[in-house]
């Protein structure tokens, strides 16, 4: 009963083409923001709306009849789905490029059939009737990939099927005094946190796919949320897992560290479903904080401001949510917020020695009010050198309650007529403005139109000793053929991103520091890892997924 | 020059069969000490002795000629070494078997060659010198396995020679904003410290090996030192690194974080020079800590106070040097210390409430007084609620100036014909008692001689919030035949470690938190990563090694 509404909810939000979870309400756009983006943006005022739903053409699913009678066999009926409107609810994740061709029904890739297994153990037979029928099958969670990891593509098999973890929703252990948890892994995070609530715990990852992302997804995508600082990298909080394989079922994690040979949990871990499903996670989990303090500083320009956020990283001061914004992103958030708060700022920046804005908010989650203030005391005395502007509590809690909005925004924004995408890396820090510069002009570069600008921005919200993340958020006007438009940009950034510099080996940053591969990371995959990394990959594929039926076209090439 | 004075001590002190290096002299055994191991164990006063490595039967090198003139063209004459004093100083690492092996001559795995590589460059072109002529290749570092990981086994090669990467000595660059610093694989880690100090930086890696063994090494066996739970483990500090392998070579590390696929830096972190050779590392370091305070304390009953230290964990307030002695390891070291410092320590606790002590040592390394003295004020106050002894600063500060000594004492021990190894392992908190009885149980059920039971001790020294490492040390009357006695514990307690309890689908613990698997531990690797484990690791091997070249019989078995 309760998976049927989940399901349905699913579908719901998905074919609306854009974010929201049932619910939670769409994100208009407010005019004063709308009024500005179309000056900024040069917009022509032409509403761009959806298709409905209705009107997508949706091919007659493939799923040959022997396969389907053995999997309704196995899960039932109505765990068998191949009606049109389950198919489209999986079809593709929330790319730009995803929601423009479910706007309009062009190249949609809808997989042959929906399949909603019930535990663990079914998971892996459904995997056994897929080979046995060379049926290709894609893992589907949240559905909230950027970048193609769940796009239904069939290669060279006969049928491809979405293999909706939606059922794997329990929380099947808790071991208070390890503070590990097991999930299953299609239990989706909010469902995770009031699950562990009822024991005390939190799990602390909160990325903005928050409200529809699973404990699966995480995994499988080597995730990071925005308290990574406190609470770790998704990847840092996996114990152990359980993966359903073609050749069996796999599971890792003896004990929290291990010298027995390579980390194999690491193959799972960022595996986006080529190398295997996820179906079980046991996951560190922490007490649930009783104490919060979100604020929010300006510093002064980008270059001072990343070093401040440095100095907390390599003094090991970091708030658990430390995000900076640059002056582009924070004078866009000032116009776009607009009203009387934003006049006040304005009033408070006039008068203070800040030339060049960057927003830093800071959050820590304490147990006790103590601990809070002492960690909070250590942050801020680590930014005593940096010229800084400080907001209090206000502007940091705005930002809290926002967090998981951004999202919600996209469908607005398209039905003007916005190109609105995101994309992100992370380097050293030696390299972190020079990269954040070239990947700007990459992106300024290729989306200029006849000299209107898009917006770009940026912000670093994942520090580390070593270096941080930079995660871009474009706004343009859409062109004539807006997948092409973005797809040349991408590539212009990602060159940017992948380009050797002299006396590096290796590019200037990372692919993606979140995000995962999927089809849209796959051509530069090699750049970054090497020809033996992709065959290295490869033969780890060939290992567990011999006939090659797992997510065709992710991760590992043809 | 400092190549040839490097080389000749470690042939000098490997040929003595034992572990200290030259010039830091042996470590006899104290007359009190001696006295009470004879009647604990009953030893039976025989001098056992080694024999001089001049009685040593070597067989000749097998090197083919063609071979060895390739190499001789590539190298120089003399990094092509083929006699017998070299290759016996590359003869095994430094477990008890492999002391008695290298101690009576009988079963020694004597390398057909040395070689002597300059860069990384030579090593790349040695493996395709050796992929031609089918000879294998042990990458040598240290020296310090007891694991068998160094053990020059031919496989079904023609030969093999022993891959000494001592003139991989380099610090190749530092990048002060980034904090990253670029080590070749040869550096052994007290040229490491000294190489980052002139920079003002530490690795802050140092285990008990660290008198001997190298960057290559740590990163190739998973590596964990003394300090691990402020430094983190070797693996946590590596941000990326240069892998010599038979397809060529390969470069791996873009960014300190990343989704861009698996995490394959992890495939050569623990792939022990069966999946290629780490030329080079880069590491994170930190600035050199200007404070530092040791210090001992005394805790009451194994579960007591390894919960005191999970509650450091916990609440993440661990120092960085947390070791805690279960309750006969405590008092062992009170009877092997003697004299004045341990009758006052006695009359100590004979007047406090302390029934089963257990020794904790604390350590702190900090940048200013502030910081250690606020950190320090954070471990104690977890302590707050657990009995316990304060013994202040000499107790520590003893640990500290003794902390690499433990392996000189082996020579000694030996000649008085004790048995003496290590093993480890870690699991989570919960099962952590039970899997120290159950190793514990298994030891002194098989080592028991006639109801003379052995000396077997443990201590906790990894810690983290979900679990903690166990290292067991165990002493025992040397048996008729020594390397069975042993071989037959070691699978005892490997038996205790890997069996499945009821309720769980892995072993009680892993094989082994930080010795890796060389060959000792080979035959359980499977019950730790599965079957899947072992097909996926032999798969990489042969995308990265199609000939089987690289250290035969190590991870992969054959």
């Amino acid at each position: 009963m309760c998976n049927t509404v989940l399901v349905s909810e699913l579908i719901d939000h998905t074919l609306r083409g854009g974010w929201t979870p049932s619910g939670a309400g769409a994100a208009p756009l407010p005019t004063h923001a709308l009024r500005w983006l179309s000056g900024r943006l040069g917009l022509d005022g032409a509403s761009t709306p959806a298709a409905p739903a209705s009107l997508l053409e949706v091919p007659d699913g493939a799923l040959p009849v022997e396969a389907r009678a053995e999997l309704v066999e196995l899960l039932g009926e109505h765990q068998v789905q191949t009606g049109a409107t389950a198919r489209l609810g999986r079809t593709g994740g929330l790319s730009y490029s995803d929601l423009l061709r479910r706007r309009d029904g062009v190249g949609l890739a809808v997989p042959d059939a929906v399949l909603l297994p019930a535990d663990p153990e079914q998971v892996q037979r459904v995997l056994e009737v897929c080979v046995r029928h060379d049926v290709a099958v894609v893992p589907f969670g949240g559905g909230t990939s950027v970048v193609g990891g769940v796009t239904a593509l069939r290669g060279a098999k006969r049928a491809v099927v979405a293999l909706d973890l939606a059922r794997l929703d329990r929380l099947v252990s808790v071991d208070p005094v390890s503070r590990i948890a097991v999930l299953q892994a299609g239990v989706r995070a909010p469902e995770a946190e009031s699950l562990l609530a009822a024991h005390g715990f939190t799990l602390g990852h909160f990325p903005q796919s928050f409200e529809r992302a699973t404990i699966g997804g995480f995994a499988a995508t080597r995730s990071a949320g925005q308290a990574s600082a406190g609470y770790g990298r998704f990847a840092d909080m996996v114990e152990g897992v359980r993966v359903a394989t073609p050749v069996g079922e796999w599971r890792l994690g003896a004990a929290p560290a291990s010298a027995a040979g390579p980390d194999l949990r690491q193959l799972a871990i960022g595996g986006e479903g080529a190398l295997g499903v996820i179906t079980e996670v046991a996951v560190r989990v922490r007490p649930k904080p009783t104490e919060m303090r979100y604020e929010a500083l300006v510093l002064d320009g980008w270059q001072a401001a990343a070093d401040a956020v440095r100095a907390l990283a390599q003094q090991r001061v970091l708030a658990d949510v430390t995000r900076l914004s640059d002056v582009d992103e924070t004078a866009v958030q000032l116009e776009l917020s607009g009203g009387v708060k934003s006049r006040a700022l304005r009033t408070l920046l006039l008068g203070s020695r800040i030339d060049e804005p960057c927003l830093l908010v800071l959050g820590w989650e304490a147990a006790s009010a103590a601990e809070l203030k002492q960690r909070r005391a250590a942050t801020m005395r680590a930014l005593h050198g940096f010229r800084s502007l400080r907001l209090g509590p206000r502007g940091g809690e705005a930002w809290h309650a926002a967090r998981f909005a951004g999202p919600r925004q996209r469908d607005a924004l398209l039905d003007v007529g916005v190109c609105v995408e995101t994309l992100e890396t992370a380097t050293c820090w030696s390299r972190l403005s020079e990269l954040r510069s070239a990947v700007r002009a990459a992106l300024v570069r290729e989306l200029d139109r006849d000299g209107q600008p898009p917006i770009v921005m940026c912000h670093l919200s994942h520090a580390y000793e070593t270096g941080a993340s930079l995660y871009f958020t474009v706004l343009a006007a859409r062109g004539a053929d807006p997948v092409d438009q973005w797809r040349r940009a991408k590539e212009a950034a990602t060159g940017a991103i992948t380009e050797r510099v002299p006396g590096h080996e290796l590019g200037r940053g990372t692919l993606t520091h979140h995000h995962a591969v999927g089809t849209d990371h796959l051509p530069w995959l090699e750049a970054e890892i090497g020809g033996i990394g992709t065959s290295v990959l490869a033969a780890v594929k060939q290992a567990v997924d011999p006939t090659g039926i797992l997510n065709p076209g992710k991760l590992v090439g043809p």
